[in-house]
């Protein structure tokens, strides 16, 4: 294994450390794992606090900050946070005006966080949770109770945390939440496995040429492997599995994140953008916002997701409203 | 080579077409090969010009828009784009206060941009060009003479064009730009080679545990291969290097980018950073501002580069104007 680390158990430590030198807009414990806006929470303001096992980054650290997440919660590398966790960042931002907890659908997760919701209630927080299911390439996955949590983590932490900053309701911001996670799907593909730095090797081997259909954010299984083919075909792959799912009618608009998973170039993101475009244009179905990078990611695993939002009018200006996180940032 | 691509052939086109797709605020001609800010030019202002190999996304097509460069010539990958992309990105951008080439020190971008440079005097375009040699790993390299342009590219399009957006004049901004790359050094570390399209196969091999020692963007060799160490130990290596050739005093403030070369963790690169941190201010150095992340990329190469810049009172306001770009932005 090679990786620029001093030790697999201090991984996290040190980098929490990092992150905290990085950024001054942040407050970080490294010691109880809880990342906070330096600033403090706003006061009469939702709270929305996230988390869940690190090796994702910028998720969800990265978006801590105005207009999208109060805290958040890193877990060891691909495993969940602790119920503690989620309890501190809850009784850290929460000013009265309840918490909502954003989590992925890994059984380990949301087990924590229901935990951490009961315990923060028993201290006289209100707390809702949004669950998101978004990655149609599984109905059930390895440690998971249907569908996998991705790449739409990051649609629903920009637009609810749009509605909290306006001053949306925990109600108004947990159904936003969830509105737009049943509003969006995703899909992704793997060209290498990647490796934990407790593992140390990789965590699934693919062939010279092959590459995994549906692969999840841990390297869970997808539905297939195939030779590998050009980026139109494969984006086309993706698109028909994600519009099986839920089908987009001409003059639908959407917002679409081309995702790299941690090793893919971003000259082939650019690549595979170009083509989700082609594609969607060619049903008449127009992008009207976009993120291509790396957002959610798997360590050092190469390959794309795709995850695309049916976007009303309310999601588009939420999206459009000003963000200032790390990893996202526009408006004033 | 498994790569997200349609053919060798057509990534550069099908990638800028993605960058124009994605990207709004940008004016992509991707036949032309030349991207600008899609507002035009600022009447009066100095117009910065860069450009280079494609590979190392985002430099430079992500750091074009206000604050940052008018223009970016992205040639194929890993090659100096062509003089014609420099002289219509000079002619679409100069509004007659001059233009500056930002140019890294390769043999043939300096060729090319000083053919360029002579072209678009004829046509009565007055240019200056700084080169950005910031690499302290090797004197000469490979398609080198003197050192290699990295890293400091990034620290000099934002500093001098944030003086260039405020109305610097072009002797000004050159003077800057100079000072910029004077003040910065470099060096970079590979756990892997990347691999172009075009060859498919990695550009060198490095054993199970072995590291390329001040590893070129493009893969070309560093000074030593050495059995992976602890990222403290790594980190030492690099700025050994770098504050030999350029030491530090106590007291002095640095701007520092840790900069991944395309497949390394975001967590590994926060683990890098933290101990840059400790290790400067171990010397009784300030890191006032810092990037994390990946701006100088080689294709899908694991490794980091570190990025040191003794910066003055003058650059570091330059360095917090705004910046709205795909890759940079912050400021109103």
């Amino acid at each position: 294994m090679k990786k620029l680390i001093n030790a697999p158990e201090r991984v996290l430590d040190d980098a929490l450390a990092g992150i905290a030198a990085a950024h001054p807009d942040l407050s970080v414990d490294v010691e109880g794992r809880v990342i906070t806006r330096a600033g403090g929470a706003g006061q009469g303001k939702v709270a929305l606090v996230s988390g869940g096992g690190s090796g994702h980054e910028p998720l969800h650290g990265g978006f801590v900050g105005t207009g999208m997440l109060d805290a958040a919660c890193p877990g060891e590398v691909f495993t969940s946070p602790v119920p503690d966790q989620m309890l501190t960042a809850a009784k850290a931002v929460d000013s009265g005006a309840g918490v909502l907890f954003v989590v992925k659908n890994y059984t380990g997760d949301r087990l924590n966080f229901r935990m951490a919701a009961e315990l923060a209630e028993d201290e006289g927080i209100t707390v809702e949770s949004v669950t998101v299911d978004d990655d149609v390439a599984v109905q059930d996955s390895t440690g998971t109770a249907g569908r996998r949590g991705t790449g739409a983590t990051v649609f629903v932490e920009k637009i609810a945390g749009a509605l909290a900053e306006q001053g949306g309701d925990l109600p108004s911001v947990a159904a936003m939440a969830n509105r737009v996670n049943a509003a969006t799907r995703s899909f992704a593909v793997a060209l290498s496995a990647c490796t934990t730095p407790e593992a140390g090797r990789p965590g699934f081997e693919l062939g010279a040429d092959e590459i995994e259909i549906g692969v999840g954010i841990h390297g869970e299984p997808g539905r297939r492997r195939e030779t590998i083919r050009s980026a139109r075909d494969t984006v086309a792959v993706c698109l028909d599995a994600i519009l099986a799912d839920q089908p987009l009618a001409a003059g639908e608009e959407t917002i679409v994140m081309v995702n790299g998973l941690g090793a893919t170039p971003l000259l082939e993101l650019y690549v595979v953008f170009n083509e989700v475009v082609a594609a969607l244009a060619a049903q008449n179905v127009t992008i009207a916002r976009n993120l291509v990078g790396n957002y959610v990611t798997s360590l050092d695993m190469a390959g794309v997701s795709i995850t695309v939002c049916r976007a009303d009018a309310e999601m588009l200006a939420l999206w459009d409203a000003p963000v200032n996180t790390p990893a996202l940032r526009w408006g004033s």
